[in-house]
């Protein structure tokens, strides 16, 4: 393969990108922006190095604990749960929340072999049975599985003794929170039940 | 600026990506495919360096002499004028082209201070006076600036004896004839063959 040829298959794997798109990537950089290809070489390497998971609510972090984990300021009674860090970037960009989060990275999917294990449910549940922790409230998005997931746990987290919520439902149907206006998240917010 | 902040201003260097598609992106990257971000980040880093433009024809090439131009087989008697590399790929996978290329980086565009020197339109001259050359098909676009362009290197190729033919307007193959805009159905009629 040419170099070329490497780049349009690297670019292919970026979602949304078919191999039309990764053409028109590749050619415009080349004719038109040669200095973003190293920036965006170099935001990726560094992107990749140091992006891990914080320690304690499981959402991208440079550091060992989040800027909102580490936060004192926020609402320690209230802790939110989302399937990703999208979902919790989208939360937290409303302006409308001051608990903290608990981030599943997934839901609960049967058939694709992803039960309580792989969303991190056993340390949801100690987090939730922390001092101070009054209520959870389930974000979890408004689609099948979604909605699954966040059944399960306010099963066990019912089990347990702990008052979970969940968003209203003035989320659309059937929609990812990550797509969803910031107006309608904090309406569901203020009116989850 | 956070690392991951730095990625997504990167990703919308790309064309065609916003604030949106570029923080699904890097999400999905980080989340999903880790391991396509080392392989982007050094395909655009041997892209950037390896890529450069063909001494003869001035497409993109890793080598001072692109494939097409030091391929003896090629038929030396025609010579296709485009605009980009990206336009010549594409004539090159209709497979119904045997001649030689020469691509402009460009159109004339006077408004934008784009003249005929930054077309190479000396070295097109040059290259369609070489001994063999009996006929340069001008492939540029059929926009306002692509006609001009066009129509200035026609001229000057007839003042020099040189024969210039066109690309033939006409209806898209596979179109209803409904949906294509009237300005190509008329250009059709009118060079009915
Ligand atoms: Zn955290
Ligand atoms: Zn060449």
């Amino acid at each position: 393969m040419t170099a070329l040829e490497t780049l349009i298959e690297a670019l292919k794997r970026l979602p949304g990108v078919g191999q039309k798109s990764a053409q028109r990537m590749a050619y415009h950089l080349l004719q038109h922006d040669r200095a973003a290809m190293p920036r965006l070489a170099e935001a990726l390497m560094a992107a990749g190095e140091h992006i891990r998971h914080c320690e304690r609510c499981h959402t991208f972090s440079e550091t060992p604990i989040c800027a909102v984990c580490a936060d004192p300021e926020r609402d320690a009674r209230l802790l939110c749960v989302v399937e990703t860090p999208a979902d919790q970037a989208a939360l937290e960009r409303t302006g409308s929340y001051r608990g903290y989060y608990f981030v599943l990275l997934g839901r609960l999917s049967p058939l694709d072999g992803i039960g309580t294990g792989r969303i991190g449910a056993a340390e949801l549940l100690a987090r939730a049975a922390e001092d101070g922790v009054e209520e959870v409230i389930l974000a979890t998005s408004f689609t099948a599985e979604g909605e699954a997931t966040a059944h399960v746990l306010a099963e066990a987290l019912r089990v347990r003794g702990v008052k979970s919520t969940r968003l209203a439902r003035g989320v659309p149907v059937g929609s990812e929170l990550e797509y969803v206006d910031l107006g309608t998240i904090a309406h569901a917010l203020s009116d989850r039940r």
